[in-house]
């Protein structure tokens, strides 16, 4: 499978390298291809290729969206709409405002979320939100917490797509993975930044993680 | 220790039973005692008081409000500011708005918190707000999932208040209380329930918690 992972910070870097680890065939997208070969100056492998928004998204079955909030929409806007067409999006995005500083604050929520404002922007896309409410470290290597026991979700309209996306959660790791419905329900999930960003405070660290018990 | 439970539905009378088993001395507070006794119709234990919402609350070493969160500040105002003086209010509310249907969405959110805004109108109370993350019978019977190997929080300006009220939360059971630090952080425990409300749907039980893992 074709991955384009869209966004060269820490969390698309962790993406990228550990999907490459398992044997995906992994492009990371960027705005400006020379600059940030420049700024990762090696830190990836080098058969992670790196590649303009447009060309990551058009070879790839599937993109992950990991861009800050507020670029999320211009950034799927630069990969191209058409490129999108009947793709899988991996939505890891948060609509975090830190305009007024630590705890940020939600640009869009509860009436709505920056996954359904995605899947309405890129119609012919299939949306998947997931992997938005745990830090990178985990997205990629949940066992180290509790030995990968605790929980992650998917909200997404597209039945077929959530498969395929809770099977690439499997293969990261993931164990405990709750199919929460339409992507209206990522609503939920990205309500659950302000409590993370309280728990990060009280506990002095980003190395923790939701449970569901029941 | 007195304790006036604000609130005559199902949590308030959930808490009030538990707590009079419990060994606490418990009077159920209301807006109407002649209504309340003909509609609990001797539901409660006789040693559970029925009294005004005046009266339950001068008598009282600490106040639980469990009330709808519409109902917050209109019910402890009723209760008499001058009788909140100094005095521990157990906040368990939430600010739900289902005049949509449900899911609901929340009143107040993200920038403030019904919390905030109890603490803000009655200063001299010392609001404690935990218990609003997780039904009724697992507020009172958390062993009720998993053994009780879950997690609840609690947030709140006065160190003092914040202790006795994490001894009483272990008395009913609670073994895991992470203190998210002053009432603003109420803005995190409230907004959980936006992915409480969608996991009730997904599981189809409210029989569910939250555990955070480290």
């Amino acid at each position: 499978m074709e991955i384009a992972v869209l966004g060269t910070g820490m969390v698309g870097q962790s993406l990228a390298s550990r999907l490459h680890e398992l044997g995906y065939h992994v492009t990371l997208g960027t705005r400006d291809v020379a600059t940030t070969r420049e700024r990762l100056n090696g830190a990836l492998h080098p058969e992670i290729t790196l590649a303009t928004l447009p060309d990551a998204t058009t070879k790839a079955d599937l993109v992950i969206l990991a861009v800050q909030g507020a670029s999320a929409l211009s950034t799927l806007a630069a990969a191209g709409p058409r490129a999108l067409d009947d793709k899988i999006i991996i939505d890891i995005t948060n609509p975090l405002d830190f305009s007024d500083g630590f705890p940020a604050t939600l640009f869009v929520k509860d009436t709505d979320s920056l996954g359904e404002q995605i899947q309405a922007e890129f119609p012919t896309a299939r949306v998947v939100k997931t992997l938005n409410t745990l830090t990178a470290d985990l997205m990629v290597h949940p066992e180290l917490v509790s030995g990968g026991d605790h929980t992650i979700f998917v909200s997404g309209n597209d039945a077929e797509a959530k498969a395929i996306v809770v099977t690439l959660l499997s293969t990261l790791g993931h164990r405990h993975i709750i199919d929460l419905g339409d992507i209206s329900t990522a609503r939920g999930s990205e309500m659950l930044m302000p409590m993370w960003m309280r728990l990060m405070t009280a506990m002095g660290t980003t190395m923790f993680q939701f449970k569901v018990v029941q």
